[in-house]
């Protein structure tokens, strides 16, 4: 009788993009593991130099287009950590920022798999500041708050108070907000923000394909679709965004 | 003649406290820079594999125990770029989170002196994460904010809103605050957050050296005394802590 092989599943963030900002200990998990379960943000880059052999599983598309369902994710990271092998969950940005994480690490748990979180770089902090925005300033803000813009203020699956947000005077950081901006900023205007409260949208964050967008906040909605900003994108809103003009040419 | 030599300064996260949460890029500039100007909260392991030569200076403390004043930091990083040398400015956690990083740039824009923004992860997020606590989770907290606890609410240098924090129902993240943690508690007590609500204070999260305490808001501060933690700790409020009993044993 020989023993079970152990499984391993290590839930990593693989940081915002640029992959110069994953950190060393995701990389080493990465070149020396069996099985990469990859998310839809992670930078296509960082799977080029894996180890021969290393299966990569792309689970933020299915064959028709449609993202591959939190269950079966589960289920497959668990499969292949069941059959001794050892599984990294590479998730864009922080695993544990609007990301899930802590359901797959219950889902390990639960199932008596050993495992890991590696924290990431977080896109909420570093697309902004690559883009010359610093979340939190001196004399300017000592808080910010992240926030998914997944839901539509008021709408289905929405648990956010948009109006408590509204009346907050720090640093403002959306995630995954641009579909729903135009509700979303006039939810805040509603709750009392200022419409002239500078506000910057920053897309494909980090990676050479970064764009900036920059305006007020009444305005910044428009701003965005005139330029064609398209998602991935952090939207700050606040007064550290007139930071950047001290720190970008 | 010859040319002025062009120095550079990078202004790096250094992450949380375990030497894996640095970034391959932070590595890099670590090891083939000229001058390496590190904070407290830097780790020292960090500092123990650079190239032979390079010179490290400790700002976080000064001879007589005191930190170097924020001038004198400054001061010293542009003399030295302009002296042609590669400067890395290493920073505990993110640099643009709470870490005045953007001042070190703006200085360094204002000086004309090339510079670069290495983000990293930030203890707000990774030392809760490492503890077993998500700062988001589906069904819980799509927010969090994170504040700096650094000044007595109603204090002197106190510009955080913490009346609006007592009111949010959102994750809280502090920072720096367990000195003030009893006027803080008490603060977000007064102003609605419930005394139930579950707290949990890490210290020297990711480090060999973290220790984890929890209670309820209501007893955190007098918990954490007990305990005897002392800084760098993070304090997370809100029902979020709560999941930490599905991710450890």
């Amino acid at each position: 009788m020989t023993a079970e092989p152990s499984g391993h599943v290590a839930i990593v963030g693989a940081g915002p993009g640029d992959p110069g900002l994953l950190t060393l200990r995701a990389h080493a998990l990465l070149t020396d593991c069996d099985v990469v379960l990859a998310d839809r943000l992670v930078p296509r880059a960082m799977l080029a130099g894996l180890r021969p052999g290393t299966q990569v599983v792309d689970v933020g598309k299915c064959p028709y287009g449609t993202a591959t369902p939190q269950d079966r994710i589960t289920a497959l990271m668990l499969e292949h950590a069941r059959a001794g092998r050892r599984v990294v969950r590479l998730k864009g940005g922080d695993p544990f920022v609007l990301g899930r994480g802590a359901e797959e690490a219950a889902a390990c748990r639960a199932a008596g798999v050993a495992y890991e979180v590696v924290p990431g770089v977080t896109s909420a902090v570093a697309a902004p500041a690559v883009a010359g925005i610093p979340v939190t300033h001196r004399g300017v803000s000592q808080h910010f708050t992240v926030v998914s813009g997944h839901a539509a203020p008021g709408g289905p699956g929405c648990s956010v108070d948009w109006a408590a947000l509204g009346r907050d005077r720090g640093t403002l950081v959306l995630l995954m907000a641009l579909h729903h901006l135009d509700a979303i900023t006039e939810a805040l205007l509603a709750h009392g923000r200022a419409p002239d409260t500078p506000a910057a949208a920053v897309a494909s964050g980090t990676t050479d394909a970064q764009r900036v967008v920059t305006a007020s906040l009444a305005r910044i909605a428009a701003a965005t679709r005139a330029a064609g900003l398209a998602p991935p994108a952090v939207v700050v809103v606040g007064d550290v965004v007139a930071v950047r003009d001290a720190l970008v040419p």
